[in-house]
């Protein structure tokens, strides 16, 4: 029963649906010294225990570690989990990762069988090792483990009358099949694009092996790490593959079925035996070296070609043996550089067709150039990998990708796009080899979890170690106020009002008071008015209307005298302690406030929206207010060292600058703190305190609390303007999960 | 050293802070049976034990119980406690209250002392059987404990310059002291406005007491519940007054210090002893009758005027003894309650006093006329309480009082102004006897505590005992669907979307599909649009638009044929399942839907913003587009029988009906609600199911988990518009308070 699914072709869903996907890549890199050598160093302890990374392990050199991405269902997706697990690796072990699959010049004894706690794995290791030699093992490459959407599947198996002929799973298993089997024929046409192991390090290859010249892929011919098998593993159906593949475990040509190193495997089941009953959900595509240009080791176009290359090929007509593809590809993989490669024309016409395909189905015109962008390769070997990398220095390469994992060390690779507390959680999860999932980006709600235990987190902070009325009571300025003060904590004395008449018949009371008018339930400073001097009856109106416009209650407020710090508290300890400063320029007696704005916004650690530890300044009808006041305006050229604010209020959020000052502030001010979170009953919470003099212990006369916040920014702490940092995101995570050392 | 405050009066600060206080009040009243005559019954055991019952206590006699208002910041507050009280009162007990002082007429053996588990308590109302015989104990009457507040004692304190004299504490005893020895000389004046017990029950008067006509207050006169000491209590300072009382209870006069029965107590500690040491905090003014004509026993007039008196007082001077007042007190008392007051004229004199006195620190224009109408009634003694009640039918106005009570059974009186939720939760928790607090009544946050235990709750759902991110997660429908997805619990297959392009591809797959567009987090139906059949290109780029204005996300689901039900979830286990039925109407061949529309809502149970168990129904623009997709108007007159829906959704919220299904829903179902809610960690919750058929167990294709709802609706389930009642505010109280019976 062959496979047709032509009838597809034309139906307009299948527009709509061809681009589904799932996709994961595993990547082996050996680790590299700053001299370009082969690391001798272990694995870093500070992944956790490799036994369970889920991101980042061992391959078979302890110095060759192996980066896996989850499933996902984009190649934008798998591209982004594999930049942030290679920042999390680079800004953690603090070591280089060579580029290409060849790894650089090496002796034998820089190579040890990766240090395993199971004996098993050491010992499978140290049979490869014989079998094969050290040297072909240190070879690293790309798995591409691709499965069509279950969506997709469906509708082709609908749409093609293929029901009327198959089970749902055997035309699943028909899908994957002729996707091998093609895969198999065609496959060197990727070997010429992407084959990308022109030299050889002299260690690697064997005494009887010599290459005169350089190559395409040294790892996709002979010489790379094949097994050695008489016979091709057959692809025409799941049970005679499975079956010859065991054959080769029983008769001792492989110790494991982990052994076989087809350029294609059939998976969806923990062992061969299994999946003959389950069936084929995925293919792992095995032939792909490493692309060195890429920081990651591979690129989205190399991920998107290959996917719809394979999409392609199961609509596409199989002709003839499709093992005479292997042939074909170590061929190519033997051929120079910067020769065309002898399937050109085929090659080629694979292409046209496939653009056809492609035309015809109504894709996307980014598809379609993609494409003609690789039917061009054709013509032009310059073009190909192997090609390119002639006469490039892969060291100095090397040493690009390690720093550019530095170049903004808060955020993390891949998840740029949330706001930067969740971005450091990310990080500090996966280097503790805990599984990350984003569950919805736009809401900041990840899942971390560690075998059976899973942790749901918003905002960096939210978590179910908090209660929901706690949240709620911090929320409410009224209710914080009223728990605190019952328990002689002090609080600002002041009034309430729901109505602006109320409050404007107290105007004698407060009228030579310092006082502080704001909405109930708001945040950076909106609708807040401070007096600190004799009121006039006009201003106080104002702003009453100023805050009333924000909430339907008003609070009134002695002003209290001192400075306001962020307490951070998590687990009934205060983390991290923060002065923070109005958004302010310092003059230098030639620029002017703008520019001095302009060059103070220039640093990488301004940013908008929470994704940079500090926002920038903004020039805004505040800002000039503010300089007004003062009699300036923003082409004013401050006197050198003159600092001048443009803000009132010292959110970070409006520009403000963050100073730690956790080792700073007296230590009874940190219990008051804490009793603020214990009296709330909440794990995280961030208390704003007015002190007078943060030398001077605590009395029931020189601070006030100011408010606590459920949702107490992070970045801030971790990364402040001046002063030592504080990762809080990182004693989050060991706080939700203390199991793991 | 004389209390001269005379200096406050013309400070404008003064006029802003003149209205604080802090009352409390105590109001006895006898139980009497749908006959009038005092009941038999024994007090309720539904109020919980009243060893503890913060607000319903038994007095002197099992009959007779004390209601008792915590201490509020307004005369309005005490109204609202009070309210409330007497509703959770008359709809447990069923039973109602005689509205007087003086009891109906009655035997000695329908007097039994109070059943109290305390034998001490037992035997002092023993002792006062014997000292003044069962039929004096059994009147019954208000306390009046008033305090000013303290920022007001604080401004007189500083701005009188009697900071000079006095120490704090010490000026405050001073205010305290004067105010109950000018209360005990003016108190006259109260005893004629307020006097009303006129006449007594046969039974009342002891064999040596006759009354020849009605009086205006025997509880006022020597036949009243006085004490048999030979000397007045003196006033003029805390120790003469503690140490008089004191001789008395060692020389054997009074058994307990809380036998001194004088019109005021001075107060702010356990004992008198301690009160030498702490000083007085407030007064207890004891000689007001009840206002039969008022539904709680007194009304606001009376209690702001009696604040008002009593503060005028502190500032008028002193002439004389103040306890030539007693026996003024007791003529009034005596007199004939048509005839003019022996006193008319120094009352009079004093009145218009106050008035000058409150105009002087220009007084809000209320006050004022308030003074005013108390000044007339010195030339209309008619208008006296004692005159009013001549000729009423008390039993009666007892039936009016008690009716009232069952007029909105769903309602907590005094507190209507609050969600019809935190009402009912309010309601059970008083019942229970619990303390119960308003934090913040805009944002429905309250407190119930019992003994040490204290709870905060929120909306009458969000409480300590749901975490934080599972309330968050259920907020979010996407991170819900996933939770539950991935256990296998049935949700609607969809997609979702942040970009409209993105969903206008997938037009193809779902254009004959039957759909949900949806935003991903709204309420109440906004944003939504269902397709049912083939889907017009335009239709679907509309509906799309639509849901991107109420949210960044959009979801498109598929339609899940069946009828939707609600599953309140409380603790593990299905309390409530409610079916909502759309805002209709059911004609009648006569009129109008507009009309019916009307008379649909007249109904008492229909209301908005969720202060009434069923919204009413709107006549807006999407109600009137429905009624156009139907061909009508609101206009048209439907046929007898017909139901014509007004809306497509059902949620209560926009006037739809609620029908009760507990009981009629396969058990299947709860199973699915509650494992929703366990996945979810949460310990409240509302599960929206699809259902295909309610008596055919679940199973994977007949349901569907629309969503999971943090804060779902109670009152509807409480109040359906058909079927039984579930009190799910009261499986709420009992949850949180497990340790009461």
């Amino acid at each position: 029963m062959k496979l047709d699914l032509t009838s597809i072709i034309k139906n307009e869903q299948f527009t709509a649906l061809y681009h589904e996907m799932i996709l994961g890549i595993e990547k082996e890199s050996v680790r590299v010294t700053d001299k370009g050598t082969l690391a001798q160093t272990n694995h870093s302890s500070k992944f956790g225990n490799r036994n369970f990374h889920p991101y980042i392990q061992t391959d078979f050199a302890e110095n060759q570690i192996e980066l896996i991405t989850p499933p996902c269902d984009s190649s934008q997706g798998v591209l982004d989990y594999l930049a942030a697990i290679h920042d999390v690796f680079y800004r953690t072990a603090d070591e280089r990762l060579w580029p290409a699959s060849m790894p650089p010049e090496f002796t034998a004894d820089q190579i040890a069988v990766a240090k395993l706690d199971c004996q098993e794995d050491v010992d499978y290791r140290n049979y490869l090792v014989k079998a094969y030699g050290k040297n072909k093992q240190i070879i690293s490459g790309i798995h591409y483990n691709f499965e069509f959407s279950n969506r997709l599947i469906q509708f082709l198996y609908q749409d093609s009358q293929s029901a009327e002929k198959f089970e749902f799973q055997d035309f699943k298993n028909e899908i994957y099949l002729k996707l091998a089997r093609q895969f198999t024929r065609y496959r060197y046409i990727l070997t010429y694009f992407y084959g990308a192991t022109p030299f050889a390090a002299k260690s690697f290859l064997n005494q009887d092996e010599k290459l005169d010249q350089p190559v395409r892929s040294i790892r996709n011919s002979n010489f790379g790490y094949v097994n050695h098998f008489s016979k091709a593993t057959p692809l025409d159906s799941l049970d005679s593959y499975a079956n010859h593949i065991l054959e080769q475990v029983n008769s001792g040509a492989l110790i494991h079925e982990k052994e076989y190193y087809g350029s294609v495997r059939l998976r969806g089941a923990k062992n061969l035996t299994e999946l003959k009953k389950t069936g084929i959900q995925y293919v792992e595509l095995r032939c792909f070296d490493l692309n060195p240009f890429e920081p990651y080791g591979i690129s989205k176009k190399m991920l998107d070609f290959i996917h719809y290359f394979a999409l392609f090929l199961i609509f596409k007509p199989e002709v003839g043996d499709c093992h005479q593809g292997d042939e074909m590809n170590c061929l190519v993989a033997l051929e120079h550089p910067n020769a065309p490669t002898a399937y050109s024309e085929e090659g080629q016409e694979l292409l046209y067709e496939m653009k056809r395909f492609y035309r015809n189905i109504k894709a996307e015109p980014e598809l379609i150039e993609l494409i003609d962008h690789y039917i061009r390769k054709f013509d032009h070997p310059e073009y190909t990998l192997a090609s390119r990398m002639l006469e490039r220095d892969l060291f100095k390469i090397a040493t690009i990708h390690f720093e550019r994992a530095f170049k903004r060390p808060f955020q993390l690779a891949g998840f740029t796009q949330m706001e930067l507390s969740t971005q450091n959680i990310l990080f500090d999860a996966i280097q503790k080899g805990l599984k990350v999932e984003v569950l919805d980006e736009a809401d900041q709600f990840i899942r971390l979890s560690f075998e059976q235990h899973q942790e749901l987190i918003k905002n960096g902070n939210m978590t179910a170690y908090d209660n929901y009325i706690s949240a709620l009571a911090m929320e409410n300025k009224l209710v914080t106020k009223k728990l605190l003060s019952e328990v002689d904590i002090q609080v600002p004395n002041g009034y309430e009002f729901s109505q602006i008449d109320q409050a404007l018949a107290i105007y004698p009371i407060i009228k030579n008071q310092a006082i502080v008018i704001k909405p109930k339930s708001t945040n950076y400073g909106l609708g807040i008015s401070i007096f600190k001097q004799a009121i006039a009856y006009e201003d106080y109106k104002s702003a009453l209307e100023f805050a009333f416009k924000e909430d339907q209650q008003v609070l009134i407020e002695e002003f209290v005298e001192g400075t306001e710090y962020r307490f951070y508290v998590l687990d009934g300890q205060v983390k991290a302690i923060l002065l923070r400063i109005p958004a302010n320029v310092q003059g230098d007696g030639i620029h002017t406030i703008s520019e001095l704005v302009a060059k103070k916004n220039d640093s990488i650690y301004r940013g908008t929206n929470h994704r940079f530890p500090l926002e920038k300044i903004q020039l805004g009808g505040i800002e000039k207010l503010m300089l007004k006041e003062q009699g300036l305006t923003i082409e004013a050229v401050p006197k050198n060292q003159e600092i001048v604010y443009l803000r009132e209020n010292s959110n970070i959020s409006t520009g403000g600058d963050s100073v730690d000052m956790t080792d700073q502030v007296d230590e009874s001010y940190h219990r008051i703190a804490e009793r603020v979170a214990k009296i709330l009953k909440t794990v995280v919470t961030g208390v704003d305190i007015i002190i007078k003099d943060k030398d001077v212990p605590a009395n029931e006369s020189n601070y006030k609390i100011i408010e606590a916040n459920q949702n107490p920014m992070m970045q801030m702490h971790i990364f402040p303007y001046q002063g030592q940092g504080r990762r809080v995101t990182k004693m989050m995570v060991d706080y939700l999960f203390p199991e793991i050392d």
